[in-house]
Formats: structure tokens, C-alpha cells, sequence
């Protein structure tokens, strides 16, 4: 069982990645109004890069989880216990959070904000079901065969997901409900994070069926 | 021989890379209006991301064709039989169409709808011989000396051929087959697919005679 | 304890890299004008691409610091003397300038500008914390357990940084003041450098206490 | 030393190249009019990942020069002989021109086109001798300690390149010598070749005092 420096690892590398995917975010409509698409594909570039580092770099220290559906599927797998299952949750909770506030301390924002932007319907939770599913798989199938690629692999998948999925793909509990704290291009409205994760929660549940098995890796 | 686990994982994997091709295509399109540039390079990016994941993580399974003319050039070298050639070939269809049915439910669009994009002509079948011939020669020679690397120079290679081919490389009938079923960035009209597929196909025949040899690892 | 080619090579090796950053940042502009975005997505992308190479190329003959900041950290881990890693910050400042140099020169510019780019305020200085850190960071951890990696996970940190700092992320003295320079995208006003260098100072403090240690490999 | 398939890998990849870049920038131009900041983005992405292709699949046959500056600095440290040398150097120009009337075929252009694009001045040739003294620089460095690694690092030095230069680094004779058969985006003068060609062999010189010795690998 991992100690006290897997939490604090999980939180810290959820908060950069938050840090990563909401600065992008602000730097991107700041320098391309009126043009979505080249803030979105330097926000996927960046949060692809800084995924490939943060795994790399977190990956022997906590697993690298930053997501509670990768937890739960780790959990369900009885890799972790439910007690340290939880610690790792309420880390990237709290340090997705802290990411947020800090990219908005960098880009001389309001600190705490409430997002605005709509996210709702049919169409946007499947994708999230898809982005979400289509994470635990990579996870799962790289870990079988192509364990020391993770990072590119997750960071490959992610880049993609921002543009084939039609909610550019959240697909993390806890990057949905930081992302309710900012009102710039990476926001989502407070109530429409249930909804998101709630598809994230389905997907996960398949993926437990599918990729845990006893004689497999997970 | 493979199973029929192998099957599965052309038609999924499939699946997956029409869901990439035409759901960034059409998130390129709705967030770069007027400027396709700007929606090709991130369709371009995004497909060789996918393509990256893909057969890395599918390739152990079923070789990861994803491609008939792929399958073809193996049954050539006698890596697979007839039938479970045809196997492939069916799954990569049926892969391939419902991928463009999920990228639509995920983007709110009517789920079945028929291309409207010229694309015919020889300068378009002329570049249809190149992509598919230059994608064949990139894996039968990887596969003799740099066979740990296919992943990333199939990605590479078609990330390269979207953009200097005039047709943007779909050098694959089952994805062509399938793309005339989407309205969309990536569409083709249903009755420019027959030329699309023939040269391709006269492409896999002469990959397949300079390739395929006794000797030869394919 | 390493010779004078070592010198040599930081020298060129941060001429390289100022020469890729100011060269790039003057062609996205002239290419771009009105669309910052694009300068910043290339500028963002050839500074990665040439520090990937620069790294692996140089990393071998001097560690390939380029950066006072690293070759400080190092200093404090006593990989390095007083002596040698004050030859090397001299060496970094003299070929960041070159560099500068180098770039107007090929872009047919005045040689020597000065920059008045305004870069300050408290979320300025926060960026610059942050963006120092982060990479210090990413080069501590590495060495403990991706070093083969460095040159890869440099470069992708540093796009990120790109864009998720609000300042671009100089988090490099040497680079800072040769940037005072230019008046071109790259540039920053001469008062102020002291601003931004004191961040990364500030910071470069802070990960000398968290990485340097008595049994760890820094 | 090697035989005929050396010639024929030569002059089939330098083709290739070529393709790559005149096509990728035809389809740059015409998707992004007004932006060539995109096109060259574009152009520039295509030409890396092409690159990254070609030099890992022929490298092996034919050491993948693609380029007389590369054979002239192999003959310098007498790696290949006088006659083999020239061989690669005329396999180069034929394949760099079969490669350019390639892409206006597949684009249905004029095949045989006159470059109109000004490229001369002192500045375009000293953006010429470095961007080949870097291209040399990389390849001699990394064939002593990253000899794994040269087709990324290649494709890496050439992305920056194309951006950190003022005359987007053609840094090849025959590439140079190809591009005044096309009046599209990658273009030069005919008038114009003779200038860079001798910036380029200059560089070589230089690369060549610097690079071959007694001992060393080249």
C-alpha cells in the first residue's frame, strides 16, 4: 500500500493538470477570439504535453491516477483499498480545485468563479460515456501490453477525445466538477456537472465489467 | 490462426478510428467555419493521435488492420487465409459504418446521412494510388526493420499524407465505404467511392508484387 | 568535473535555443499579423522541437542546462563547483545574446533592439514562479526515474508552459534578459527583467530545498 | 559498399520528400488563402512526420541522405567513395524532381512549372548556411551518441527550422534545385537557386572541418 506521499503526489499532479487544462484554456481565447478552433487544438496540444509529463514524471510515486473513474477501476481490480481509494478521490478533488484558482491567480482573474457554460443533453453524456470509456481502455489494454507507453498513450487518446468527442471530452469526476469553479473557454455550468458525471460513473462501471478480470492484469 | 476475438478487435478498433476521423472533422468544421485549413490540421492530428493508440494497444490482438487493403496485402503474404480474411474485411466494414453512426449521435446530427463531397477525378484517384501504396510500403518495410516503431510511423505517414495528397489520403475502402455515409467534413459522395476503391485496390496489387516474396517477412 | 568544451557547448546550445525562440517568435508574427494565437501555437512548437534536440544532442558533453536556474539546482546538489557553474551561467548569458543576434540577423532586423514588450505585475511574477518551478520539477523527478526521457519531457513541459502561463514561461535568466533584445514577439522590456529573474530565483530557492538531498540522486 | 538499391532507395525517398513538401504546401495554400502562417504550419508538421517515415524505413538500405550536403559531408569522413557519392548526388536530383511533378499531378497543376518566388539577400543566405550547418550539426552529433534517434531528431531540427529561419530552411541542394520547377507555396526563382545552393555547400565545408576526424565516428 502507498503512503502519505502517493496523496500528496495525486493531488499535486491533479492540480497541474487542472492548472494545465484551464490556463490553455484562458491563454487560447485571449490570443484567438473569435476562432474556437485554434484555442481548442492549442488547449488539446498543451494538456496532451502535459499529461505525457505528469505521468512520466507521477506514474512510479502515486500510479498517476488524477481521476477517480481510473480509481474506481484500480479499486474494483483491488489494486488499492477502499480507504486509500477514497484518500486518492478527496486528493484530486481538492487539488483540481487548487489547480483552477491557481491558473486564475496566473491570468489575473477573479479567483473563485462560476461556470457559465452549457453543457447538457443527450449527445454531450454519450460522449462523455465514449470519452470516458474509451480512457479505461486505453488504460487497461496498454497496462497488458505496452505498460511503459502510459504516458504518450494516454496523452495520444486525451489529444483526440478534445476533438472527436462532442463535449471535448472531460472524462474525470474531478476535472468536471473544478472545471464548475472557472467561467472562461475550459468552464461547464454547476448544474450541468451531475450529468457528466454521472456518464463518466456508467462508463466506468462497463469498464469494470470488461477489463477486470481475475487472471488479468487489473 | 486468430480467433474470434481478433474479429472484435478490427471491428471496434475500426469503429474507433471513423469515430475520430469524422467526429474531429466535423468539430473542426462547426468551431473553424471558412477556414478548413484550420480543421483539417486538427482532423490530420487527431486521426494520427487515434491511429497511434490504436494499433499500439490493438495491434497484439488482431495485427490491427483496420484497413482491407491492409488485409489483402497480408492474405498475399499468406499471413492469414481466405476466410479469415473475409472475416476482416467484413468486420472492418461494419466497424467502419457504425463509427460514423456514433460520431454523428455524439454531435447531434441525423445518424444516416449521405455524402454530398465531390471527390472524383484522376489528380483524386491519382493521389489514392499514392496514399495506399505509400501506406502498404510503410508497413511491409517497418515490419522488416522497425517493427516496434508501426504504430507511430503509421501515424506519421498518414498524418503526412492528409496533407500532401489532393484527396487527404483515405487510402482504405472500408473507411471510404463509410465516409459516404456522413455529410459532414470528412464525406464522400456514394458514387465517387467505386474510383476511390479501385485505386486503391490497383494499389494493393502492386504493393502486393513487390512486397509479397518467398524470402520476404510478409 | 568538465572541461572547456562543456563551456562550448552551453554557449551554442542556449544560442540555439534563443535563436529558435526569437527566429520563430519573428516569423509567426510576419506570417500571423492580428492572430497572436498562431505565432504563439509555432513559436510554442519549434522551441519543443529544438529543445528535444538540443538536449539530446548536447546533454551528453555539458548536462545541457542552458538556463542559470538548472545549472543553480545543480550547484546546490554539488554536481557542479562554484567556479565551473559560474563559466557555464557566463557562457548561457553570452550565447542567449548571440542568439538574439543571430535571429535579427537572419530576419534582416536591426542587430541589437531593446524590447518594450511590458511584462509585470503580480501575475507576471506568479507565472514566472511557476513556470520555474515546474520545470526544475520535471528535471528533478526525472533524473530519479525517466532520465533517459529529459530531452522529451522538457520539451513537452515547456509547450505546456507556453500556454498555460500568462507570462509564456521565460523560467530562464539568461533567456529573460537576452529577450530585453529584441522588440520582436519574444521581447520584454529591460525594466522588466529584474522582475521576472527574481521569480525564477525565488523559485529556483524553493526546489533546491524540495529536490536537493543528502541520499537523493540530485 | 553498397549496390544499386542504395540508388534507388535515394532517389525514391528524396521523391517522397518532395512530395510531402510541394504537396502539403499546394494543399496549405489552398485551404488557408491569406494565412500562410497555417499553410507553413501545416507544411512544416507534414515535412517532420515525413521525414520521421522516411528516415527510419530507408535508413537502413541507403543511410537515408535525401540530400547532397548530407552525402558530401559522408564522403568528407570516406564513409562512401567518389563514384558512390556522385551516384546518391544524381539518384537525389532525379527523385527530388520526380517528386515535385508528383504533387502538381496530384493537385492537377501544370507538371513542369518556373518557381516565381524572390528568395535572395544576404539574410535568406545566411538563414541558408545555418539552417544547413544545424542539419549537419544534428546528424554528426547524434551519429556519436543518439545514433537511434536521428530520424525525430532530423524531423525535430527540421520543424524548428522551417519556423527559426527566414528562408524556412530548404538546407539541400537537390530539395532547392526541385523547388524552381514549382510556382506554389514552396517555390524559388530559378535565378535564386545558385545562391542558397553555395550558402549550403559552404556550410558543408565548414561542417566538414568540424565534424570529420581521424577518430571520430564520421
Amino acid at each position: 500500500m502507498r503512503g502519505p506521499e502517493a496523496l500528496l503526489a495525486e493531488a499535486l499532479g491533479t492540480m497541474a493538470l487542472l492548472a494545465v487544462v484551464v490556463g490553455s484554456g484562458i491563454m487560447g481565447e485571449m490570443l484567438a477570439p473569435g476562432l474556437p478552433a485554434l484555442a481548442l487544438l492549442a488547449n488539446a496540444a498543451a494538456t496532451a504535453a502535459g499529461l505525457y509529463v505528469l505521468i512520466t514524471l507521477i506514474g512510479p510515486i502515486s500510479g498517476a491516477h488524477f481521476n477517480p473513474c481510473v480509481t474506481l477501476l484500480m479499486l474494483a481490480g483491488r489494486e488499492l483499498g477502499v480507504l486509500q481509494a477514497t484518500g486518492y478521490v478527496i486528493a484530486q478533488v481538492l487539488g483540481a480545485i487548487a489547480g483552477v484558482l491557481l491558473a486564475h491567480a496566473m491570468f489575473d482573474q477573479t479567483l473563485l468563479q462560476i461556470g457559465t457554460q452549457v453543457r447538457t443533453g443527450g449527445p454531450q453524456w454519450l460522449s462523455e460515456c465514449i470519452a470516458t470509456a474509451g480512457l479505461l481502455a486505453t488504460i487497461a489494454v496498454a497496462r497488458r501490453h505496452a505498460a511503459t507507453q502510459i504516458p504518450q498513450l494516454v496523452a495520444g487518446y486525451i489529444f483526440a477525445a478534445y476533438w472527436f468527442t462532442a463535449s471535448t471530452s472531460f472524462a474525470n469526476p474531478a476535472v468536471t466538477l473544478a472545471r464548475a469553479f472557472t467561467d472562461t473557454f475550459a468552464g461547464i455550468r454547476p448544474q450541468d456537472v451531475a450529468g457528466f458525471v454521472l456518464a463518466q460513473l456508467a462508463a466506468t462501471s462497463v469498464a469494470a465489467l470488461l477489463f477486470v478480470g481475475k487472471s488479468s492484469k487489473l
